[in-house]
């Protein structure tokens, strides 16, 4: 790094540069727009990024980030408490929130079993879910994980678990996406789709 | 969207989302990244902004930023100040201390002429320069300003009221660049890279 650029800036540039999507030129570009929006953004910026460090806090029973424990979602009586979707991380629930597609609660696992990265079932938030999944009021466990090799061995392992709970464990289906084209599918999914095909 | 995302993490969110590089996707991405790492980035991350917002200044001689003022490269004495170098934004600056090129000091015009965006040269730091370039000592103005319309109009404008000071203009050499294929050239880089033709 050349030392034209002063220390303050530097540091400002490398934290920027640890962000997903952001290289290091593409951090130096960004310096260089917050620098020129200050006011705008650069400093309202600087307070959110404090103020969530310090006031987002996990939601004690589904495990979803919010500023009040438990979150909005979970204080939500509109919504279903008899069906838990249980996803693999908040961003994932984000998207769910985002297509609008389920109308009930969500249990965060927080990770994928994964024994080569030393992740077993006491890394993640299995337990809670298994006593929640018991209580009562709960009817429903729609297994949301992604469809991976962990993420299917978790979903394998969820299944056995909760069938002591008198629960119906359901998962979501796999196929051709909405709009995709056959030809740039992947055997995999088309093998999938097939399988699971369905009268008109 | 989806009111799931609590306030504060939904003000972050639309902040990150101003960045250059990050559109909504992925200032959300960023936005579950540094919850996961706020020890380690975010906090850092929120007080080098707002350090930086409130320290980095305009260098007084030269329009470069810098904690300091006059900035690192006006001050450093083993730099020639008979040569200046003449870059439309600090960022260029930054492109040229990279490849470390330009061993004289510099001057930033904050932008280039553009009598369409109502871009006149009272709006940039061209006064500034010709004082500069008429004070006693300075041999050489490199004018490095981009080879679009707007870079050479202002080139030339430059050009013709440095013509006073008893300075040589200069302009960085057009032509192809170093690893790059004729195949993928324009033909305007292509037809000057001909005429600036050289010997062996």
């Amino acid at each position: 790094m050349p030392a034209s650029i002063g220390p303050e800036l530097q540091r400002l540039i490398d934290l920027l540069a640890k962000m997903p999507g952001l290289g290091p030129r593409s951090a130096k570009r960004a310096a260089l727009y917050l620098l020129k929006k200050r006011e705008q953004v650069m400093e309202p910026l600087a307070f959110a990024l404090d103020d969530a460090a310090k006031n987002v806090k996990t939601c004690a029973i589904c495990g979803n980030w919010d500023s009040i424990d438990p979150c909005a979602i979970c204080r939500d009586e509109t919504r279903d408490p008899s069906v838990l979707c249980v996803v693999q991380d908040v961003g994932d629930l984000w998207a769910l929130e985002r297509a609008g597609v389920h109308k009930g609660r969500y249990h965060v696992l927080g990770g994928l079993l994964s024994p080569l990265d030393g992740v077993g079932p006491d890394e993640l938030k299995i337990g809670a879910l298994i006593e929640r999944a018991q209580g009562p009021g709960v009817n429903e466990i729609i297994v949301a994980l992604p469809s991976t090799v962990d993420g299917q061995t978790t979903a394998h392992y969820l299944t056995e678990h909760l069938e002591r709970a008198q629960v119906s464990v359901t998962r979501l289906s796999q196929g051709v996406p909405v709009g995709g084209e056959l030809d740039y599918l992947d055997e995999g999914t088309l093998a999938a789709a097939m399988k699971a095909r369905r009268s008109f």
